[in-house]
């Protein structure tokens, strides 16, 4: 039995197992969620786009003006290592990068900090589970909170401040519905916890373009809806429109496409998934196998 | 020598040295910012208004539904028997309530999760140092980015979402400035990182109400300015009239009032410390001492 198998770490060039993997208390990672991060999928053995998600990475680092003292290829290396010890076929793999501890006693310079880099991988996440998503989620409009707009924290640096996802899941799940989306301060559609969000409009689907993280699964998503003969469009989606749209779907690195039934009281294409919602959910499985999409791990 | 002098934590009943105070990489507290928290300060000996700081952190952990399986009193014990075993006389001592791990793989109900409590402490900190402080400080207000909207993530419960505040810092240390404050989306002042902003106009101190931590700090120069017969108005503050105050101070934890002698290019009180601010920055010390805000500690 090999104790990385649910779950290993990479910290300061060690493999550990995951539940070994901590941060100190006064990191500004924790103190400030002072965190730009990423997170791949490792599919069938191999990374699916790698490449896009480590772009990614690094422009957040640098958006952040954080110095890791590792290149892209020491990335690639460390994630490399990190999965082929766990032995994980499938998983979901964080890069994370933290502002750190500030050595001087009281200091509030972020440039005094110690950036550090890290990576953990687990089983691979389904952010829905896949009988669930199969059949079409719920999903709760926030009422309370709206997302956090994009003059407050760059959305596009993927982080961890999910305070306002946070009140909006709980608000969903005690109303009984899986997951939830929030809107902006303008009222239009965003994102929730993990996730972008997409409405089809006969052959058009729509999805945000600010406001959001551009993420990975979403340029998937558009990418094979062009595939498909779809028109794809990228700007703001106003709650009014999203109630006329024939489908709705969800995007995740942690699972692909899930086709969305009902939000709120709202039943999306007569209560079961869409068809462009699960022809894209097969096409998403198909594409995670393409060769040109994979970097395979070589597992010791 | 003690080697808990420099930095000392509580976590599941031990008390251990603060390098050693660490959690997990996927607890909710990193990954999702889902932490409540409070920091109260230990002076010459006792903590100071106590009952207050932990009346703010139990109200937070109640906002955020989290149950931390201890009692008013024990987290008072904890912390006592902590900063006892740390030896220090004054310091800075947080108490903190995370949302912990979630045991269950994927899952991203937040009601799943091992919500956890632990605390630490330093040497006391003053958030400007002292010296400057005297002299006044100088505050740049952030251009790129916005306070995060209490329509985004509850102000009111002390939280580590401090990726504005990270924003307006690198602003302000780059055009070589103290601190930063952020404004809202209206134009009003808020706050900055760790602090409430005041303003005095005449015999009157003003500062936000909304969109702002309600300080304990803050609390206390209110207090203050009431018992030297000043009037005091919490409302909304517009940058205009901000601009033409007499006098501008800030009120921390981490050092009381901190009196403030620019703001980008305008000055205040002609370069010095007005009055207003001084008068209460001694008073603070004084009231720092006073028998009735003292918890004692008894040491080892």
């Amino acid at each position: 039995m090999n104790i990385l198998s649910k779950g290993a770490a990479w910290m300061g060039g060690q493999i550990i197992p995951i539940a070994d993997a901590k941060i100190g208390v006064t990191d500004w990672g924790v103190t400030h969620s002072d965190i730009g991060y990423d997170v791949v999928g490792v599919w069938k053995g191999a990374f699916f786009r790698l490449d896009d998600y480590v772009d990614r990475f690094l422009a957040s680092i640098k958006t952040m003006h954080m110095t890791i003292g590792m290149e892209r290829a020491d990335i690639i290396e460390a994630l490399h290592n990190m999965v082929a010890a766990s032995g994980m076929q499938s998983s979901y793999v964080a890069m994370v990068a933290s502002r750190g501890r500030n050595p001087i006693p009281g200091s509030r310079d972020p440039r005094d900090c110690e950036n550090h880099f890290y990576a953990w991988c687990v089983p691979y996440v389904h952010i829905v589970k896949r009988d669930v998503a199969d059949q079409g989620t719920t999903v709760w409009i926030a009422k309370t909170m709206r997302r956090i707009p994009d003059t407050s924290v760059n959305p596009r640096v993927k982080n961890y401040h999910w305070g306002d996802f946070t009140s909006g899941l709980f608000e969903a799940k005690e109303k009984g519905f899986e997951t939830t989306l929030l809107l902006d301060h303008s009222g239009n559609i965003t994102e929730g916890p993990g996730f972008n969000v997409f409405a089809v409009f006969g052959d058009t689907v729509v999805t945000a373009d600010r406001g959001v993280l551009h993420g990975i699964t979403r340029r998937t998503a558009l990418e094979m809806a062009q595939a498909r003969g779809l028109n794809i469009e990228t700007r703001a989606l106003p709650l009014e429109e999203f109630w006329q749209a024939d489908e709705v779907f969800l995007t995740s690195s942690g699972g692909g496409i899930f086709p969305v039934t009902q939000v709120d009281e709202h039943h999306f294409s007569n209560g079961a998934p869409g068809p462009v919602a699960r022809q894209l959910r097969l096409d998403y499985f198909e594409w995670l196998e393409r060769d040109e999409y994979r970097t395979p791990i070589t597992y010791n």
